[in-house]
């Protein structure tokens, strides 16, 4: 038996995206973000509300930085979705992270985030319905050396992201592999 | 000690949304979407190469449902992903899955899935780079009673869902939960 829930945001999951940006000051600023995907192989689409800080940023010519939030660095991820750097000026002092400049970008590299993607701002965007969307343009991966397997790629389990959950606004851990894409259904392929 | 990987398309996890359409003459196509993101709470974001006889589909009419992957499915819903509906004229079918018309939008709902997002199709368009998005309006989440708790609302552990890793191409398992958004991080306001 099936039920009809109504009008429910029930995509799953959402990334669990911490976007780094600077003012024009130089002044670090961090904000989570859950709605975002890959549109091209290098290139990130982010669905932002224009008011947020790191839009200003952006807008001001700031790069942007996207780590993976990771279980070890939820109540930080956490808080960098919960006060917005408009009025907390110290939002990112706050959470005791520490960062460095992106040698690629114009935008700061969070240390304890294991797995950073250092983005050009390539186009800042309203659609025709209003809709706001920042195309972050990826030029490089930055991994600890601590979640690499011995080809030097990352390794999920070690990497220990989580995921967003916005049927239960929860945050996940990610569990056992299920198996390879274009790979599992190859059966049907024969029938 | 941090390692430069070069342009990787690492933003984890994505989504593995299965899309079912109908074709002009009623025939139903379905395929595997991993790049996808809300972008309002009823709204969502579907980045598609234009090719896909789903686009075909859409724009012939046909609206669409976005059923959640699940552990189950896995191999039928990674088929969906490997053959084409232009192609393979009884994709679908080979599956062996089940389809119902939705009572909300003109799309199949696959019975076997059991958490379906029916939407009514907002636009198609290109933006100013020429990616092609597909704006999908939910209208209604269709939910199997099987994966609802007591308070009728949808279980994230019993709905079993699965993820994509674009990082090693695989599906992955959805584990513990670590928390709740919006809470874990408020210690930090006070500091």
């Amino acid at each position: 038996m099936k039920k009809d829930l109504g009008v429910k945001s029930f995509l799953f999951p959402c990334p669990v995206a911490i976007l780094g940006t600077y003012d024009e000051q130089g002044s670090v600023n961090v904000m989570n973000m859950a709605w975002g995907t890959l549109i091209d192989t290098n290139m990130i689409l982010c669905c932002l509300t224009e008011e947020h800080k790191t839009c200003k940023n952006l807008k001001a010519g700031s790069d942007l930085t996207i780590a993976i939030a990771t279980k070890d660095l939820v109540k930080e991820s956490d808080y960098f979705g919960i006060d917005s750097g408009n009025t907390v000026k110290d939002k990112f002092a706050r959470s005791g992270l520490h960062v460095v400049k992106s040698q690629h970008v114009n935008a700061p590299v969070i240390e304890e985030y294991p797995l950073t993607l250092e983005c050009k701002t390539h186009a800042i965007r309203h659609d025709e319905d209003g809709n706001f969307f920042v195309y972050a343009e990826i030029v490089n991966v930055l991994a600890d050396e601590t979640i690499l397997n011995e080809k030097g790629m990352v390794d999920v389990k070690k990497l220990n992201a989580i995921l967003f959950s916005q049927i239960d606004n929860s945050y996940y851990e990610v569990g056992d592999i299920v198996g390879k894409a274009w790979n599992l259904g190859l059966p049907f392929r024969g029938k």
